[in-house]
């Protein structure tokens, strides 16, 4: 089968598209693909709130990541709204190791800490931007792929806001190499797929 | 001179009102005010959303305090957009002891642990919604005033939507209780005066 992102725009932050499996599990078990989809938003407010947190002086980063956040806790109620028409409790759920794999890649000291938490964030978001594009063009549910389709356009903003405040921040040679390196091991990462269906898997 | 509360409602949830001496220092150093209450508004949030990531089961809980959260968002832009007409540039803060004081009484072990963060969040919200009315009441600055003014609201609702959720999760008399013991202990950190102008000085 056609890989299933070729027909698609190219997402240039990531390497590798995601592979065909991975939409498959996705499209099978799509109640708790939703469920995982609610904890990303949560913890996509969390990151953006936390960054406020530790850069409480970085004027352009705070204002533009409150954005951000409230724009992601609108998401995790719509996709809660969704959770709740279909009659799915809220639960926890294993995440995938992808996140924590991520996090492990981030340097502590700063300026480097800066520099690769906006970047692991911007590629986490394209990522999703990616899968949901996915899930808005395949998902057989149209109503549910309709969804998906409204949140494409705020996760592209999303990994373009990291980036630019990447940009802002550090000189363009060191964004790109920098990126480039994360998102090759982003890539490698998702390359072997997790067992359980999740936005990440 | 008298007590500035006493010719307002009762915030019932509190069980000593603010002294002219808060409100002297406050009134004194707006723009530390000011900056000290975007913090308050950052921290709202991430109490907010801390609540949602430790009970994600919690649907009415997960539900009201994705509102709140957005909202302390808000009023987080707001304030910064405050500071910003006023030339005080985003920076950190000392915080007064209040926080810190309040959160190690907070009991470990489950469901306590719930009840305590409920009734904490709930007396915290009322305290700034007490300190935020005073600022209303008597702010120089007529249009900080009716910016103060603008929040009271919101803060009554909050402090209202975490008593109503210890109050949906334990029994009344046990809500009731508890809250007796944690506001006397509120109070009484607040009677002796935090040196620094802050929101919980």
């Amino acid at each position: 089968m056609a890989n299933p992102t070729q027909q698609r725009a190219t997402i240039n932050l990531l390497q590798q598209p995601s592979s065909q499996a991975w939409l498959n599990l996705a499209l099978a078990n799509l109640d708790t693909l939703l469920l995982d989809h609610s904890h990303c938003e949560r913890k996509a407010a969390a990151v953006a709130l936390n960054l406020m947190f530790r850069y409480p002086s970085r004027e352009r980063l705070v204002r533009q990541l409150t954005v951000i956040a409230r724009e992601e806790l609108e998401h995790f109620e719509q996709v809660n709204a969704w959770l709740a028409r279909r009659g799915v409790p809220l639960a926890p759920l294993d995440a995938p190791p992808y996140g924590a794999r991520l996090k492990a890649l981030c340097r502590r000291p700063e300026p480097e800490r800066l520099l690769d938490s906006l970047l692991l964030a911007a590629l986490i978001e394209a990522r999703s931007h990616e899968r949901l594009s996915l899930l808005a063009q395949h998902c057989p549910e149209p109503e549910l792929a309709a969804f998906y389709d409204s949140l494409v356009v705020s996760e592209a903003r999303h990994y373009g806001v990291y980036w630019v405040l990447a940009d802002t921040y550090f000189p363009r040679s060191q964004v790109q190499d920098r990126l480039q390196a994360l998102a090759k091991t982003e890539s490698e990462i998702l390359a072997t797929l997790h067992s359980e269906p999740r936005v990440h898997s």
